[in-house]
């Protein structure tokens, strides 16, 4: 097979009525699939049935002391405060458990940072007029959709093989309206790059002229890997500690990819004192958050190497649904030469870059053959990638047999978007 | 026995002598009771156990044709938006169901105020200098901290024995400063009143100078009655649309005082314009609220029959401690005229007030006896209660037998403060 750039008219014209045939008769199998988000699917969920019996009386709800069906602990349960400091490689003071979402909890801090200002902040972010925020792209489109909302300008930086763009990011903090910077450190979303040990470092010795320069460090796959064995990671709140930054970096994690997406718990880590000031904000917003439901997850997941054996039987359910997309993509877009991707060995998508200026309309064409998928310029603030290029691909959710249907619709929607860029 | 202000001089010192051995003597006790917070005892939280046990396998979480286990429905469960409707007497479209906490969903709300703005806000409450927030007294501490937080001035309105002084408000309102005010319209934190019918549809008349006048209806004991029947309620967001206002107020409930006060459900209920307004906000701050745990709510309450029945079971365990509190009061407290209190029907809690300038001291000397009671002016603004009376009792979480104990020191605990003031 020829790359299309490769191909002279007739070739093109030929390959064009082909894909042209065969995108029809997709179309017309009426399919309705989805690959938009990253969500598990139901044999992901049954997995983790012994988390609705894991409590079953009153005697069972003790621990620590403490009966957690009441109120109190804003800090959460110390059972789960431990376990989540094993799977992070904090420590237990360093953690605080939320609720059911990582999200909310990450929104919530850049709140209080809007409203009241970080531990170490001259003002409120809302007073600090122009106010930036630092976004390696590819990135999470709800990371970026919080920052919007609270008036950050986002400057984009490019996400390389191991890691966002050091050297970039050293020279843009030197601005002190640089507040932060969203990272998801382990299977970036949507890239599945791992940053490296010396992106880790630079990191922590960050110089930032902002005082209250803020990490957020989404370490939402810090468990998740799909291929291999666990890969060990360093802990990045000691290493900004070393560094002489203990206050520069928030670290976020969940169970929602762990246990049940809507019904897992949360948890922010960060220095003790970050922390003492956050709860200290925290206090006025609730008295505890679901001490029960997080003991069902104590109970559930106990240690690391319960989690970890855990997350190799999501990793069972997950490799297939990825090698079906990357086959797909290896046989039909590599040999045409019209995208290249990445093959990540953990996390929740695979992330497709075509050629330039094919991303919005392969997106719609999928739309019309019944296949949703992430909005294309999603993975970049306010939905602008300046390439029109990037796709996120999420093969978690359908069956196997689905996702073939999927990739199918999403190969010839590339191909027939190529073709009509190129005529 | 004669009251203080009739006895003379020898008879008061008499009275002193008694009372301070007395005093002394249940200091030796070394008591270490609570009667700080309205927490549910144990009794309470064994009668909802079938709560852990309500959803037992996969197919359980199935629901309305959605898998309550995985993302989405950011307005939370239909078969738990019902269920409120119905407990409020709103409408299911006017419910979002929430997470553990409703003083969550109440401190969301004014954050949004302040960093974006509601429905008709002009401007975002932080823009607006000298904004203003109305708070009937004695209130609530929580609400207080939350209007604290964002820099409202606070405005003490008396609560009379049918509501807050309406007149009071009617004139306050024509302030377009004036945001917003706290309610707690059924049993009302701390007094235990019940706001008249005519008091709530001088509410919904409310002629507010402010575009954006946000009533916050926290409707925190709407079941939670512990002497006679369930006492019907109107529904305040009906009477709000009926007199043109419907985006006037927001009502909170949760079951905290229903299953368990950490793990419970709350909700928001409001007009649809206003719901659609706030979840294009809440979108950002996250993808869903825990519906696993609402769909145990469902299970266990089923409808508002099933969960008045339960809350006979609540009122059976709560009755004997509030006449604990009361025969004390009525007892000890009454002959001697040092205070007086209402007698609530419903709610967690009885209001005592002082002789003026005595609420300070009694409750310091009860924490140096061992029982640790709310401190005193926490039910006012900023926690100055301009007279230094107000006490609030929680009754709910102390055995009868610490009850009678902890009762027994307050009494002793005021009788020493009247008589340290008039000597």
């Amino acid at each position: 097979m020829k790359k299309y750039q490769d191909m002279n008219s007739a070739e093109l014209a030929q390959e064009k009525a082909r894909v042209q045939e065969h995108y029809q008769k997709l179309k017309d199998l009426n399919l309705k699939l989805d690959m938009s988000r990253g969500k598990p699917g139901k044999d992901q969920l049954d997995a983790v049935s012994d988390l609705l019996t894991a409590l079953q009386d009153p005697a069972d709800c003790k621990v620590d002391g403490m009966d957690v069906r009441n109120y109190g602990n804003l800090r959460g349960l110390p059972a789960a405060q431990r376990l989540f400091a094993e799977l992070l490689g904090c420590r237990p003071e360093e953690v605080i458990m939320g609720g059911s979402s990582s999200l909310t909890l990450m929104y919530d801090l850049v709140m209080r940072g809007y409203c009241f200002g970080l531990t170490h902040s001259p003002r409120p972010w809302s007073q600090e007029a122009g106010r930036k925020w630092l976004c390696p792209v590819p990135g999470y489109d709800r990371h970026f959709k919080i920052t919007e909302a609270f008036g950050f300008e986002m400057i984009p930086v490019p996400l390389l093989p191991d890691g966002p763009d050091m050297d970039r990011i050293e020279d843009l903090v030197k601005d002190p309206l640089v507040k932060g910077i969203w990272c998801v450190p382990k299977y970036s979303n949507p890239d599945g790059v791992v940053y490296s040990e010396e992106t880790l470092r630079r990191f922590a010795r960050l110089e930032a002229a902002a005082p209250d320069f803020t990490i957020i460090w989404d370490n939402a796959y810090c468990v998740h890997e799909f291929e291999g064995d666990y890969l060990p990671f360093p802990d990045i709140i000691g290493l900004c500690r070393e560094a002489g930054h203990p206050d520069m970096v928030y670290e976020f994690a969940s169970t929602s990819k762990v246990t049940f997406p809507g019904a897992g718990v949360a948890v922010m880590a960060a220095s003790e004192a970050n922390l003492a000031y956050q709860a200290k904000l925290m206090d006025v917003q609730l008295i505890s958050y679901d001490k029960v439901n997080q003991l069902r997850h104590v109970k559930l997941l106990q240690d690391k190497e319960h989690t970890l054996a855990l997350m190799k039987k999501h990793a069972a359910i997950l490799k297939p649904r990825f090698d079906s997309v990357l086959n797909w993509l290896e046989k039909e877009i590599a040999p045409r030469g019209i995208g290249r991707w990445q093959t990540p060995k953990g996390g929740y998508f695979i992330s497709l870059y075509t050629l330039p200026g094919l991303a919005k309309r392969t997106v719609a064409l999928c739309k019309e053959a019944g296949v949703v998928l992430t909005g294309a310029g999603a993975t970049w603030p306010l939905g602008l990638d300046p390439e029109d290029s990037n796709i996120r691909i999420a093969p978690s959710l359908p069956p196997v047999e689905e996702l073939e249907a999927a990739m199918e619709v999403l190969c010839t929607a590339l191909e027939l978007a190529a073709l009509e860029k190129i005529n």
